[in-house]
């Protein structure tokens, strides 16, 4: 027998210009229908709130669509099916799916995926170290910038989600010198102490350029950026013949009205040979079994740390996303739904 | 009998900074000493003048050497052999070297390459259609940017030895559309009236994304650069998703005393999932043999065009590579040396 219940969402009002606030979001509880055929009803334990859907949020040209005004903000979130008209996704089961910013969601039942629970690991995980969150720092590190053992890594963002999977990662793969650079003290602390990084910096000092040569006096091999704007120069100056740069995302300029101008030194590029690619993982989601593998075989063997940052309550989520934005995180940024 | 003889040289005597002025060179005649064994005396009948030079004028790290104060201008050149201490390396074989601005010029033989010449064919064409110049447009094509038959390919500096190329091989490669940026309405018509591009544009005329938008309805591909600075933005704002750059050169910053931001869309890099790709051409010579093969075949078959502006006289080399730094030429600036 299928039963209404009330769903908590997100949803985007009107587009962001520069940082968002509150005023660009509202929160409402809708009631759902009772289950279709077809249908699962889940109740999320927790959600994701990420950079990429800053830029979702603009009416702008890119590989996603931009989010659509008064519908609720997608994205991924895992959770537990709660009520079932569909055999394959029982009540009970563990899901991983896109619906994004509410407590509970009610939908085809091939949009949600049944994800194998892990002993010991937190369903969270599957959004970050077991989910698109370490397969971006995989496909770029292999795929985008074909990193070569004994290479140097340069990392950008590196105690966020991403950097610090791909700071472990490149490790694993056997760079031979991993730098990292984050926005404070107690961060760029974790990255060597927790993290292994070989250097790290706080990018907040100044001389960007300068703190990187220190960091990495053989040059940089690759790079893989999260940050943009000054790192992205600075990776630039620091760059060895060949070097290969994998451009995930540039979280210093979105929240930015003005044009920000690139580095003066682009010219690097011709002179050094540089390769400079961007990519988004959905055009990588082939490499998602060899991923999952090596990362489950990694986690087994204790190879792999991170760190949660959790905010609590579905209510709380656009403040988690701008605290996310403003690098209040180490590593993955959460909101758990909790009953 | 070996003699001895008068060599006319052209030196760097001090970095430019900026614009290069006269005297931050000069010319000196010196008298050849008889030739040694595994010697021989070319009198050169071209010499090039390169945008790349500008950048080894400078005291920079780069793909080559800078120049030494004091020591003759190295590059490209073609002459004949007039004294010779090698078999194989004959009087009056042509032959094409690296020793640069001079008139005539004294080496060991195997520092010459002998070519063979071609009837009704210029043996100034080893530097530009069938030497480094149409090697780089075939690479840059190829090997970096992939282009694929039907798509767009957008050339800035087109009118210049290698854009010209570019334009060409591209649509002989199979590009669907070829569009092209000159400094001038002359040599914008030049393009498409005789070097077969679609649509060209002055980017002196201003608004550069704008014009790239209407020459490229449907978006680029792939971009060619050899400009840098606001070409390379306006590329960006015209990507279709996956689009490939071959950074070649960027010959609008070679004279700028101050650093240039690079363009504020670079985030495009990202969300388009680009590839921006800089290479100069010594890393890619095991292209040269299927290159010269197909560009033989090409001009055999009167399927290449292409145009010189020369100018007389070993003397005035400094003058021809400033006025090809300003755009004055169309197709290859050469120095055509004389007796």
């Amino acid at each position: 027998m299928s039963h209404t219940a009330m769903s908590t969402q997100i949803q985007l009002v009107r587009r962001p210009i520069g940082w968002p606030t509150a005023a660009d979001f509202r929160t409402v509880t809708v009631e759902l229908a009772p289950l279709a055929a077809g249908e699962v009803r889940v109740r999320n334990e927790f959600v994701s709130v990420d950079p990429y859907m800053r830029g979702r949020m603009n009416d702008a040209r890119s590989y996603v669509a931009p989010y659509v005004l008064g519908e609720t903000i997608q994205g991924g979130a895992v959770g537990r099916v709660i009520e079932s008209a569909v055999e394959s996704v029982p009540v009970g089961a563990a899901v991983l799916h896109q619906h994004g910013w509410s407590d509970v969601v009610q939908a085809e039942a091939a949009t949600f995926r049944v994800v194998p629970e892990i002993p010991g690991v937190s369903l969270s995980l599957r959004l970050h170290m077991l989910g698109m969150t370490g397969l971006t720092a995989y496909a770029g590190l292999t795929a985008i910038a074909g990193l070569k053992p004994g290479e140097t890594v340069f990392v950008s963002g590196a105690a966020g989600a991403v950097g610090t999977a791909v700071g472990q990662i490149a490790r694993l793969l056997g760079a031979g010198r991993v730098v990292g650079s984050a926005g404070t003290a107690e961060k760029v602390a974790l990255l060597t102490e927790k993290y292994g990084f070989d250097a790290a910096f706080n990018y907040r000092d100044g001389d960007v350029s300068g703190q990187l040569a220190t960091a990495a006096p053989g040059g940089i091999d690759v790079f893989f950026d999260n940050v943009g704007g000054e790192q992205l120069g600075a990776a630039l100056d620091a760059f060895n013949d060949g070097g290969r740069a994998a451009l995930c995302g540039a979280i210093s300029t979105y929240n930015s009205s003005e044009p920000v101008p690139g580095p003066s030194n682009l010219s690097n590029i011709v002179t050094r040979g540089l390769k400079l690619e961007g990519f988004t993982i959905g055009n990588y989601l082939g490499l998602a079994p060899e991923f999952q593998s090596l990362m489950t075989e990694w986690m087994g063997s204790g190879k792999i740390t991170f760190d949660e940052t959790i905010v609590d309550g579905i209510e709380h989520t656009v403040e988690a996303f701008l605290e996310m934005l403003r690098g209040a995180n180490t590593g993955k940024m959460l909101v758990r739904v909790g009953e």
